[in-house]
């Protein structure tokens, strides 16, 4: 039986460059009528920033505004509960469209299934909709490039780590891996840094900031100011050279 | 000073569909006379396949031809003395169209510096000549958007493996992942599907040969015949979700 319900496309759009996008991640964004993207109240949200380029002129944007931007709220209120009721009407504004035969391309900063926002609505929508996921290029492999920094050799390890972590863990895996990657700094900076200086790894750590967008940021991770540090920062521990 | 040397592009041409090739590395693949690649004797090799669409008639292809394809040689080889010769004199071919003025992309399948050889062209040349380092789509991505399987949530940890590792740091490093991606697999998967299902992670676990290529294959982990998983073979544990 053919079906008139619309496509859902989550679609990787790249860590900050526009020409990081891929060729198919283009094209099925220019032929999607409507655009969706999630972002904070008042901001125009990275993945917008991206993509605005290629949009055309009949193309509607469907914004999809986070009720929350901190998981330290008032006591009466609970953040898993506002965010899951967030997703839940979310996916409902896209079903309508896909319901109406219309194709919607959620567009996502970096890659849509490495801790994007995306995953929160396929969860929700893949089940019922048809839908494609085009991959991106992540915030770690646009780090390593924008700081020339081979990032694993050969049979090395390599693991991401959330920079959210407790310092215990966050140290644990940090100390267990041949090359790492610590993601979501911002405020958790501090304790990054002090870990990452505890394990001797500050002369081997890199730090950029927004790495390939137009305000990208290198600098020794001696001199980041913690108080600065943005939340798309990235900490990097390349692994050591084989064969150099 | 002005100089008249070439520039040395590492260009990530993504997990195989070519239109997972970012418009960057498109652009500069095509802007580049010389066009460099890796690949075992006899074959044309992955990165070659995805972008010859893109090449132009007048573009000069420099094939790199590895000495060994097994790191398991007659007693008198020494694969490392082999691998490095094989690199020095790699990395002084592409000098010599780079001291000639002459641009030269290094192609690499998926990204430049997640497991790339294009990291020891890029140790012996990066010093000496301009080089810039396009990311590209990494293939455990690439397999997380065939598989529809979304990857790490929220403040996850995701550990990539390479299967060639010991079976009991393999287990010992699975075990400690929230996500996981076992890359390396061909003649390794059977060590990885017994540590796999040792584990209990059987039901989580997901198979895809190829990924996004044109002989891309998923298959349920318990049905892989071992003696066929190819290297290019990816076993995923994606997180649990959140949210859904």
């Amino acid at each position: 039986m053919m079906s008139a319900k619309g496509k859902l496309y989550g679609l990787g759009v790249g860590p900050g460059d526009p020409e990081l996008m891929t060729v198919k991640a283009v094209r099925l964004l220019q032929q999607s009528p409507i655009v969706a993207y999630l972002a904070a109240r008042g901001k125009k949200g990275n993945a917008l920033t991206i993509i605005e380029s290629y949009l055309k002129p009949d193309q509607v944007t469907l914004p999809l505004i986070y009720p929350v931007t901190t998981e330290k709220l008032p006591a009466h209120l609970n953040y898993e509960t506002l965010v899951a009721d967030f997703y839940d009407q979310s996916a409902a504004e896209v079903a309508a469209h896909l319901d109406a035969g219309r194709d919607v391309a959620v567009i996502c900063e970096g890659d849509p299934f490495f801790y994007g926002s995306f995953m929160y609505l396929h969860d929700r929508l893949a089940g019922s909709y048809e839908t494609v996921v085009v991959p991106g290029v992540c915030s770690v492999l646009g780090a390593a490039a924008v700081l020339g920094a081979p990032l694993v050799y050969r049979n090395q390890s390599l693991s991401i780590i959330s920079g959210v972590l407790p310092e215990e863990e966050l140290k644990r895996r940090l100390a267990d891996s041949d090359a790492a990657a610590i993601m979501k700094l911002g405020s958790n900076f501090p304790k990054v840094r002090k870990v990452v200086n505890e394990l001797g790894l500050g002369d081997r750590a890199l730090y950029v900031e927004r790495a390939t967008m137009k305000n990208e940021r290198v600098l020794p991770l001696a001199e980041v100011d913690p108080a600065s540090a943005p939340y798309f920062s990235i900490v990097l521990v390349p692994g050591r050279k084989w064969q150099s």
